[in-house]
């Protein structure tokens, strides 16, 4: 029988697309969660049927027999929930920051918050499959990566672990989003006559999604200065990344290390030396796309990393992440 | 001495266009009139002198000696505000739908609300210059038009009244609007990523604009049909109008007609046969661009009329109706 | 074996889509046809395949054995690849005009070239499945629709021949398209700053699509008022149909008309009374959307008509052609 | 006598933008020089009156007496007609690049052609006022500067001067530019649907303006990392710039040295601490918008600059230029 998945926060974007992405999976069935009623149904199409629909509770998971729910909600409803949720027997990958950190201490610093769910914090498997496989398939409780982090860390953890970044002059990582990272609760800063033709910098070195990359990529906060911008487009995220290369003579040299260690991965793409992803290239896919370019009498290095925030960035890497819970193919539904 | 104007909701964007032209004209001083606390400051720049603030009331009128108050407000508001802000002596210039319509009986048809002020909508002048100028210089309660009746009348109303309109088969006007029309406070449906890559209709034949299209050009319900939509831009316009024209052979035959009723406008521009406005050639001006095309063989003419919607649209015609009220030239800042 | 179609004109929007759908198709591989060197080629990722690709001409046809050569290509391309292609033993799903009127003559005058094919055009069939599905399985030469007027018919063939619309009075059809539609080729019309917080007008009332609508929903000339004009998006159509309805009570009479005609079709989507679709409801979907508002006391109705203009007004389009002439499923890789 | 000036160019967006503003400019009178046929005309308006128009060349300085004439156009033509210009007796204000760089071989290297003119290249005053206002009303060929390195210069040169900029480890400046900034000549790269919903990095390392930093700012080229990068916007430039702070303790010591540096600075406007301009701050206007991030506990420091590309990146510089050239108050037209 079709293992059945709930989605909570399935009108927001993430969710949306979670769910679009999950109704063409062959091997599960999605059922929607209603977790409070939500403003931002679509016009009425006839004879159209929509996935089942039942309130948001331990008793859908119980009578539905959900072998996973998706969060697709705030980090407080997050941690309200997920307690609930587990203790109903159903796992949980959640799309949210509430258990990225290893520490309710970082949580606090980052999040401004108290965490009233330390143990499930400790407990929680952070899913980046490039990274760190391992864990993933027993995960109970699965962290969905931030989506800054998952293409700063793609571009970033292969070359600190080789050894190739001069850390002491410091990684620079300006990132660039698309309106959707936002979320869809309407918000004066989203606003459309607000993002039209503006562009604007926010988070300024203080972004909550540091920490992941510094826990990643293996980092010291002061070795690594990140942005956050808010393009006019819906979804996306570029990066481009800077620093001084140690020990590396062509731009070759720097593609080998990933080439190596994305050998057999299915969503990462390289770029020939030179060349760089724009966010057209990844747009609505899985992939994250990196280029590199050098200049070998300085050393400067510039990588640009891409993906869709709403697919390898959330919707997508948590069904990649899902795919591996539940013995499905990693790509399935994805390619 | 310099006359002073108070201008209520001066974040929004009707508001804020009508700030930042009044900072440019020679002869008011602008004075930001706080209704409400809203959200939505800029960034704080260092050294910068912004207009005087006060709390909006009564005695702001009567302490600065407000010539006239520009309410760029909902409706309730301004029928709120505008009793107060005439017993303290201000004359009023109101940007609202609020007093408009002729009736309290149209009034509570089309905007779904009891009108609580009759008298003051008796009084009210309705400020289209180039279709009735002379009411404007005395006016105590000037109400500025609304933005697609702005655009329609200024193309229909001559035309109907030189009779070469086949009002029996019906004049079609299919407007399109940039988000800024629907204001500031934030929404999902004027969220970036609800409309960037999207354009939808709205308020198919039962938009509120209709009645004042019906009063000026002297039309039957019957006989016209409007649809709204939105655009995908920030500001702007532009309405495709269709009907069969009686007693024309040529475009020019459309086009002397609105040159001889528009021959001293300075905000009415005309285009050579079969060349139309696009949006790019009225933005941030308060010119109205009219263009006709015309198929002799068939009747069927099509006129198209674009306008700024935050400046003739609204802040720029107020300051047109403004200038009439207080004797300056019509023009002054609008050029 | 999986039979093999080509692709001519693989760089443009269409072709480009055409390609993805097609390498998403389980009983089909695509050979790319090489016409002449384009530019526009994407960054080089590495270790990526492309499909096949080949010298246009009839060697590729013969020596490929490909069944279906699909011509993205401008008109008069269309009219010199069309008989080499079919020499050498291919059908061809032709998308461009060349070939979608019914005589010389007619050609001549909404295309303002002599067609030297006129034989061809006699034998080509139009491939609007859901008006005319019959004569399309043993088609040889195939004619693609427009996409304007696919978005058109769709909406009033129904019902013209149900004759619920008041032909005396006109029809009136205002399109809006995003700006894939004008192709690939850079030009000023098109550039990024022109089109950006930009909305125009264009070909009014002599579109060459307008012959296309008058053939297959059977009107004449002076019955139907058309202009195009140019959306800030780069995908999807959306036309904003008026008329006056003769016999009709409610707008469930207009769609029951819809409902009976189009049961059976996969692609076609109706909407509830008094609500229509948005260009975001049929992004990157073969579906045609329809919606209808009517007002009872004046006859006036307003249908909207929604698709993208890449995929049903395209290469989805072609391919559900396709689809059917090949044997296939008609949904194959299009739901 | 109003002295007239002419432009050369005057269909580009920079050369248009100079039309815009040179029209409302109380002391000069603009001529419009035909350097060749362009297309891009706008719509034919009844009844205007745009400048006079002359082919360009010597006959037109001679006869028309211009003070001066604006060259908006690309490098090579500017090199072409320079000399002959001043040869009749005019001042030129070039807005290429021209006449940017110091020396021949800084041309040849940056812009991979041999300069026929060194003479004048050796002549030419590079016209950034805040940083070098001395020589610029004695100019004879006045170079205005290039619109990334308006923002980049302003926000570093005083940085770098002051000496709290760790040099060592290097300065980055990611900066993001609206397609304005690449011409208005029609190219695959700058077409709507290539540009919108996209973001992309492009002349990593190796942008021509690169030198015009090192050259103002006093920077080896390995201690700059410079990307460029495609917004999807029409105008505007932000830069976002990351370096170590030496001798820094606050985010105030950083602005103290912009404020003395620009006290009495017309364009340049100051954020308080944390905050920085966005792209709609500096639209259309000449101002430059400053804002400083600074994390004192590992000295990390992010600057983000901002300007319209158009108006303080071109045309509204090099008529601050004129301003200074023709002892007219700098600001004029410009506030």
């Amino acid at each position: 029988m079709t293992p059945k998945v709930g989605i909570v926060g399935y009108r927001g974007y993430s969710g949306a697309e979670l769910v679009r992405l999950l109704e063409r999976h062959p091997s599960v069935q999605p059922v929607l969660l209603d977790h409070r009623s939500e403003d931002g149904s679509r016009p009425p199409i006839r004879h159209s049927t929509p996935p089942l629909r039942l309130p948001c509770g331990p008793e859908a998971v119980t009578n539905e027999g959900l072998a996973i729910v998706f969060l697709a909600t705030p980090p407080e409803v997050s941690i309200d929930l997920a307690p609930a949720m587990l203790g109903a027997g159903a796992r949980v990958v959640d799309l949210s920051g509430a258990f990225r950190l290893r520490t309710p201490e970082a949580y606090l610093a980052w999040y401004k918050e108290v965490h009233t769910q330390p143990a499930l914090l400790a407990e929680a498997v952070y899913g980046l499959p490039e990274s760190c496989r391992d864990g993933i398939p027993g995960a109970r409780l699965l962290s969905n990566p931030g989506c800054y982090p998952t293409a700063a860390n793609l571009a970033i953890a292969p070359l600190v672990q080789a050894g190739v970044v001069d850390r002491a002059s410091g990684i620079v990582c300006d990132a660039k989003s698309g309106a959707s990272g936002a979320g869809r609760k309407p918000s004066l800063k989203t606003a459309f006559c607000e993002v039209t033709e503006n562009f604007s910098a926010y988070s300024i070195l203080r972004h909550r999604h540091v920490p992941e990359v510094l826990m990643v990529s293996q980092l010291e906060e002061r070795e690594f200065s990140f942005t956050a911008h808010l393009l006019p487009v819906h979804r996306g995220i570029l990066e481009t990344i800077y620093f001084r290369a140690i020990g590396v003579e062509r731009p070759e040299d720097l593609l080998a290390i990933y080439e190596k260690r994305y050998a057999a991965e299915p969503f990462i793409r390289l770029y020939e030396p030179g060349h760089v992803p724009d966010l057209r290239a990844v747009a609505h896919t899985n992939f994250c796309d990196i280029g590199v370019t050098f200049d070998p009498r300085s050393g400067r290095a510039v990588v640009v990393s891409a993906i869709d925030n709403l697919v390898k960035g959330a919707a997508g890497q948590a069904i990649q992440n899902m795919n591996l819970m539940l013995g499905f193919p990693e790509t399935e539904s994805l390619l």
